[in-house]
């Protein structure tokens, strides 16, 4: 427990979003609460979450709810049929004919995958010269779970960092193809995407099924292991782009990182694997510091805080005006989950835009044009809205700690934390 | 626990699937096994069946391992990350790079839903020329769950008749499109789908989590609510083939019915609302009585069932030679999941070629021409492999009980049982 107390001292994260405070009853009785406790607050405190969070993506993307033709959700803190989408739709008021699909099985690198996956069916309708309007929706509530790991925690007396790092946050973006004029012009375009997983690492990274809940399975290696497949997935997925991306474009430090923030040795071994820095993934860190890992969620958090203007002055070398760094044309999306998988995708930002919208040509079709859009994103935690996206696509941002944002000042307190984690971590061991 | 007792004598099923026999140690101890033990046996002995039933069917497609570019799976028996696809995608040898999808909070229709997302996915691939080789699977281990079932009849007094309907089996087929040549002539071509939900019926059907498993949500009014939506569902389904379609097939009772046997009462409660007999959907029936309701996994051995030569000699309505019935060559298939939702889908059969493989066409695109195949479907219980699809397509079978399956045997012993059934359900409130 103490080195457990230590490593949640250093996880380099200041504020964790929940849907309750630390007295909350759930996690305040003799017993932890059971699998099927879980289920009524991921419905009663998460599904709203998720409501809102659609409701913002789909005001954003000016797509009425009846106009949504799919729906591509995910999860991996809840098991339930009829799905949680179902209830989200039903309160969005979508068609009674949308076509859902709720992903599983997937942990944290749901997110991605329900990106892909979207991009596919989206492809698909383009096929059949049908608009497409998909609604991508992540939910995760994972802070109910701090009872059942501490309950692992005294019972097996192993250091479970979970219990250190996960967060509750809903998010959504819109994806539509272009068989009818888009509504608003696009934040990103989604050029292509990779998914492969690292063989004989089931046991290294997972999530499982409990009486109480789920149980988070983490080893030592999965940091090293992440890092190890960067580099031969980012060249497979740059491989058929190379004809069409400027020569600007070939490195890994040439784009910007969305890299979903597993905990700070993911990020860091990203960055000394692909010779980037932190600037790169600036975003990822601050949505990391900000409010833990949540998991599926975190990655569309991460490509919504990627747009604000705040994160442009944070970004790498230096920039033209001699002030700071440029804001990179092209964005990696990369997010780890169990498998161990790891789904990366590249997206084309829409600088000049509004920073709205996002775009999925096919990548070895030329006439076929699919246009997609990302109506925004929202995570809330214990009652407070933390980032909201109006109609005009607009970021306003609520800032729920004193943290100062200013260029360099993550990276450095970052580079400090993580010294510590490190230590910590190393004389830890892990199931 | 008499009430039960007495349905489930009455069900119409010979004989459930399952993993294990009566005696298995997992539903025979003191405490009923919690949803960990139940996720063990269904990693242990569930995930070799699924291995079996997609091995069938890749190699009835004559597609290699190497080749299937996504996997679309499905079960409402397991939560885990990485889900189960992961470990059978492993143990088949499919490619790191194959696009997996599990889907999760579609119950029964999970089978249907999975055949629709990866006819998307394939529409999707053919839109960037790509060929697509998709392993559609289901698997649902559910006898393992009658433990905990008895713990909740004699803890709530409740008439739970899941324990009466449910069984084991894991089923396959494949889809691909034809950006190369099929190397089989298709089963089935699939011309279209339809997907609803039945306004305010979350709570009449569920299969919502819980330590000990899941436990079944099954409300009286199950089989009108089913049947109430058949009607507008095959409406909708019908109208974009209208222009297509020989004028013989407008009506419920032109088609050959593969409806998921949820029950005998959605069975008996389709046959009027549709206007059809028993004898359009003999090989739902015929599943059912061999093998009880598998949920997702039933649907595709319905549709093996279907392509059986015994069960042509049970066709509706007087024969061409005088004798029987004429063989339709549109199948409609359905199934109903928690939601409610319906799905329901369009098949064309091939009875000349040698009943393999199956064709997706998008409805409303002329110039370009989807294939898939269907490879077959295996469901396996108690050690006894019930089904084989050798390399030919040709399939061989093992009875499992003495039931006489000539023409009409089936339907009258059902209707005798039905009435029982009526009577013992009419008398029976549920939760």
């Amino acid at each position: 427990m103490k080195k457990v107390l230590s490593i949640n001292r250093y996880t380099g994260i200041d504020e964790r979003s929940s849907i309750g405070t630390i007295d909350h009853p759930l996690v305040n009785q003799a017993a932890p609460p059971t699998i099927a406790d879980l289920h009524k607050t991921f419905m009663s405190d998460g599904v709203p979450l998720a409501v809102s969070a659609s409701r913002k993506a789909l005001a954003e993307a000016r797509v009425e709810a009846e106009q949504v033709t799919h729906m591509v959700s995910t999860t991996c803190t809840d098991s339930a049929n009829p799905g949680y989408d179902h209830f989200v739709a039903k309160e969005l008021g979508l068609s009674q004919t949308v076509e859902k699909v709720l992903l599983h099985g997937v942990g944290c690198s749901g997110g991605l995958a329900a990106l892909r996956t979207a991009a596919n069916l989206c492809l698909g309708h383009t096929m059949r010269r049908q608009p497409a309007r998909i609604l991508v929706l992540a939910l995760e509530i994972s802070t109910t779970l701090v009872r059942s790991e501490l309950e692992s925690i005294a019972a097996l007396q192993e250091t479970r960092i979970g219990i250190a790092l996960f967060s509750d946050c809903a998010s959504a973006l819109v994806l539509t193809n272009n068989i009818l004029p888009p509504p608003t012009p696009p934040i990103y375009s989604l050029l292509t995407w990779q998914h492969r997983t690292i063989p004989s690492t089931e046991s290294d990274l997972g999530f499982d099924v409990d009486p109480l809940g789920w149980k988070v399975v983490l080893s030592p290696a999965v940091p090293k292991l992440a890092a190890s497949t960067l580099r031969p997935t980012f060249a497979s997925l740059l491989d058929p782009l190379l004809p069409s991306l400027p020569p600007a474009y070939r490195e890994p430090p040439d784009f910007d990182w969305a890299m979903h923030p597993g905990g700070a040795t993911i990020l860091t071994g990203a960055e000394q694997e692909l010779g980037i820095t932190s600037m790169h993934m600036r975003a990822s860190y601050d949505t990391y510091v900000r409010h833990g890992n949540s998991s599926s969620a975190t990655i569309i958090s991460v490509l919504h805080r990627l747009r604000g203007k705040e994160m442009d002055a944070l970004a790498p070398g230096p920039r033209e005006d001699g002030g700071g760094g440029k804001v990179k044309d092209y964005v990696v999306g990369c997010a780890f989950g169990p498998g161990i998988t790891v789904e990366m995708c590249m997206l084309k930002r829409h600088l000049a835009g509004p920073r709205l919208g996002m775009e999925t040509p096919p990548e070895t079709e030329s006439e076929a044009s699919v246009e997609s859009e990302d109506g925004g994103e929202v995570s809330e935690g214990d009652g407070i809205e933390v980032e909201r996206v109006d109609g005009e696509g607009k970021g306003e941002e609520k800032q729920i700690s004193g943290r100062d944002c200013e260029k360099g000042s993550i990276d450095t307190r970052r580079r400090e934390e993580e010294a510590f984690i490190s230590e910590a971590l190393e004389r830890v061991e892990l199931d």
